[in-house]
């Protein structure tokens, strides 16, 4: 698979595989849509990806609403939420090539590990590559994404127990026809790394966005919760130093600083909750908690947040359940 | 001072010095109620206070709206919100005997301490009780206490530095008059447990009653919150330690154990939320968070809780203000 222009198989054409799926589609890739709730409206309509950086208008999308109806694709992008991923038992066989490259891009620790087992099992040799979004985009309507800020995405490799891979081959030829959007692309040595920093961000914001009722301007204007996002970022570094991961002060730093300077943001926890969806808890604070613990290292406060939104989660789902009957 | 009857100043005539003031009444005690925003309306129709225990129904009561009008009492109740302890400095000298107790049925750290530095400006030698109760109550209208559950108050006197005071003569006099009523008194020796071991219940429930938006039958049925409570409940036992006051496990599990059977109840905390009044976070968190700091004691969790109360409590009164504007 030496083609510059690859193709992509778009798994979840919402806030962050519409965004990005456009943006591939715009600069001439043949680009596939995979949609549930919203196939008739963007088979008939197609996409809009409203943006300060510029509006993408794609009339004609392939969008399906049945993986086995799509093509095989050089690139396989998972942009579900993780909590949805077993969905991806029923689909991804239809659509990986032996030599596909399976990108996801998620939140949280340890979803390259479980699609991995999952592949040996249909025995597929797929690539998977971890995908990091810093990104400000909410889908506000079907087949409409409202892009805010940011758009970055970090890419790393995954090898088994997330030994340090590199940066290969199939890293750098995502990064080309993504960079050519204008996307920038960052390139990891290590995945395992990478994601951890992930979780600098997405723990305190996702998190207090939720319990507090907040978005990211009101959170960084609290001199209070200014301070306990930082300490929750600390916390962060203490889980990702239990496995020989150093994340430095600067980047710390980095993401308050970018924080303060971003346009006031929902988050996309805060999205779900208001939707009255399910929560990434898991995900992006239960396992690298659990996996912190298994190195021997409290986080009390991540521990905190975590117990916090799984209650509001639950009791949020249950308002809505009880709305329904 | 020997006589058993004494006369009782009310000073706060709410959920606290409403229900204990009516209960003491109604054995045929002297009492005086003082009031502000209720003034006219229990002037005109008394109190109620609607209990499990019996209903007390007192058609008139003394009322004053002002300290300079009401007599010196043998024993003064500040049952204000801790918070609004400044206003003491223009009543307490109306009504202060030289050898007035004062009995603070007050919530948090510190205040005897504060309220004892102000006697000694204005040159007054009142004995100082802190009173610790333990009642589910609130007050429903004007003049109106509906009590739900329980009613216990734990005594203890004040001594310069919380020095422990043993049982004193002015703890006995007021016990006897409580027990009277029916009001479960128990007599503490060291009024600084006493207080730490109030903070047992007082910190995990009013909290994360606000944070969560929830119950106590809500906090005690979710498995994740439970475990949060009494995580908190450790960390007050970790700050009193600091203090060389050891509260035991037993009392830990029992005010777990009280929670798990008490009427489904909205704490004080959340009532005061919820109406958009100022919370005690200071009295209840920030005292003891800073008392345990000053002692080298990190309190991480209660920390976490104390800055999302502050928050919640400046978002919820600024969103007030911009209601009356």
């Amino acid at each position: 698979m030496s083609k510059i222009d690859k193709s992509y198989a778009i798994i979840g054409t919402g806030a962050i595989g519409g965004f990005y799926g456009a943006k591939l589609q715009n600069i001439g890739l043949d680009v596939h849509f995979l949609l549930h709730n919203d196939y008739d409206h963007v088979r008939q309509n197609g996409l809009v990806v409203e943006s300060p950086e510029g509006n993408i208008i794609l009339p004609q999308v392939k969008a399906y609403k049945n993986a086995e109806n799509m093509p095989k694709c050089d690139v396989v992008v998972v942009a579900l939420k993780a909590i949805n991923n077993a969905i991806l038992h029923d689909i991804l066989p239809f659509i990986l090539k032996d030599d596909s490259i399976l990108l996801l891009l998620q939140n949280g620790l340890g979803v390259e590990e479980e699609l991995a087992n999952f592949l040996a099992t249909i025995d597929k040799k797929a690539k998977i590559i971890g995908g990091m979004c810093f990104v400000c985009s909410n889908k506000v309507g079907p087949g409409y994404i409202r892009h805010l800020d940011y758009s970055s995405i970090t890419l790393g490799e995954y090898l088994p127990n997330y030994q340090s891979a590199g940066i290969t081959e199939e890293m750098k030829q995502i990064a080309v026809n993504f960079e050519q959007t204008g996307i920038p692309i960052e390139l990891c040595e290590d995945l395992l790394l990478a994601r951890w920093k992930n979780l600098i961000w997405n723990i305190p914001y996702n998190g207090l966005s939720v319990v507090l009722n907040a978005r990211t301007d009101e959170i960084m204007s609290s001199q209070d919760i200014r301070i306990l996002a930082e300490e929750l970022m600390w916390e962060v570094v203490e889980g990702a130093k239990a496995y020989q991961r150093i994340i430095p002060e600067a980047f710390v730093k980095k993401m308050l600083d970018h924080t303060e300077k971003m346009k006031p943001y929902r988050t996309s926890m805060k999205l779900d909750y208001d939707e009255k969806r399910p929560l990434e808890v898991e995900a992006i604070l239960g396992t690298p908690l659990r996996k912190s613990q298994e190195a021997g290292v409290e986080l009390p406060k991540i521990s905190m947040l975590y117990r916090q939104l799984k209650f509001l989660d639950q009791q949020n789902r249950a308002e809505k359940s009880q709305q329904k009957a």
